[in-house]
């Protein structure tokens, strides 16, 4: 179904339509031992987005490449929290843009050390100055068109650890590689799904903690003063394979820190 | 300066950045024999945005790599016309989308037949419903972003030979691999730079042609009755491979078709 790609095997054909094009998705799994504890999310996720730019991967498919790369790589890590990489892309060939109909998807499999957790203080974040756009047939895939996250990426200097990017509405949306949580009044705000660029899989984790615990949450753009203003009581950031990190300063404005959302959310690992 | 890679000699890293993110731009140039007639325009775009998005590539460098492909490819394709292409990534590594500093550029490089010239009648257009959305600070930049582009253009079936991408201000504003030119009262109209996605080599050169031939030209934006409307006297596609291709009918509409700017821009080939 997929031509697999062992990325500490070898290289990838110089054809493909990932390099090319950007034409394909990918995810980044935390693992421990053998287990990602959000692993059915991920699989949803790449198999639901993989239909909307229909590229062929069936979930059950998916799922068999991940137990291999398991088996294959847990041995490494002993126990230490390791990343699993899937980079799906359409395939080989095609004439320019146009896909080639029939073509068999690349599917090329890497591993890494997870990065060191976040200070749970809390973290020093600031607002990028590259603009995000976002096309609304492709809002929320993570694609592998991510030239606007390396280029935002590139002002991360220094204690700062994340910056924001806001869209042409003059709304907040989201970090590099975060999605935001706002906590305002009575109620988490998130922005909304078509608004993303990368609709994340922790926030979508963290949605289901927060209706599952009863909280009032609300899928809402955020602007400036949601974020700085009286009514914030914090500002967290999520990530699949960071968790979820506190924010205690904003562009040198500090903000409330709190293990709120922390507790609700609790550790996927134990939770899973 | 740069890693080499042949297309025709294997394959590509796997933790290159232009597959990982798109983070990397091309080139693709007709040539007949071992002359591409817009190298110039090529090669300046190439190492002018390469600079934009942070990646080294000094000019002279690429011109010597293009010289060895032009040399290496030209004896397999004798009179017949060939395209060559320039991948130019950031490179391989990083943390995340965070290039890790220093990091040796990527460039492959490889080879196809040139496709067949279109009708000189002129061809048939739709209008993609793909929506466009760009990026001010790209614009124009042949990035490896280019799934919009890759989306649009599975909508290239039958007898459309281009469909045409409006961004959200209802302008229409390029094909998936083409610029647009619309003959309206006594001037040229072409969408602004500012707006495109990719500033094509094949309309900077008839912009340069249309100038020096004394026309008045606009580049301002373009909207559905500029195209279909009573002044449109006639609208054009232009790709450094396809070279200045009349429309006869976009989505039903009938268009007239003259070889005016065919005439005044000439063929590259000779002209260079």
């Amino acid at each position: 179904m997929f031509h697999l790609y062992w990325a500490d095997e070898g290289g990838v054909p110089a054809g493909d339509r990932g390099l090319a094009y950007g034409d394909g998705l990918f995810e980044t799994m935390s693992v421990t031992g053998d287990r990602p504890p959000l692993l059915a999310y991920h699989l949803d996720r790449l198999s639901r987005d993989a239909g909307r730019l229909a590229i062929p991967a069936a979930r059950s498919e998916l799922e068999k490449v991940c137990s291999q790369a398991l088996a294959r790589y847990s041995g490494h890590y002993g126990a230490r929290p390791w990343v699993l990489k899937l980079t799906l892309t359409r395939g080989s060939g095609g004439r320019g843009y146009r896909p080639e109909p029939g073509i068999q998807p690349n599917l090329v499999i890497s591993h890494s050390t997870a990065p060191a957790p976040a200070d749970t203080d809390g973290v020093v974040v600031d607002f990028s100055r590259v603009p995000l756009t976002v096309n609304p047939l492709f809002a929320g895939i993570k694609s592998l068109n991510r030239l606007e996250q390396v280029m935002a990426a590139r002002e991360l200097r220094g204690e700062i650890y994340e910056v924001l990017m806001s869209n042409r509405d003059g709304h907040v949306v989201e970090g590099t590689r975060t999605n935001l949580f706002v906590r305002s009044g009575d109620a988490w705000i998130t922005p909304p799904s078509a608004t993303l660029a990368v609709a994340g899989v922790m926030r979508r984790y963290v949605l289901d903690r927060l209706h599952t615990a009863g909280e009032e949450v609300r899928e809402a753009p955020l602007s400036l003063v949601d974020l700085v203003g009286e009514r914030c009581q914090g500002l967290w950031l999520t990530n699949s394979v960071l968790g979820v990190v506190s924010v205690r300063n904003l562009a040198g404005h500090d903000l409330p820190v709190d293990q709120r959302l922390a507790t609700i959310v609790g550790s996927p690992a134990i939770l899973d």
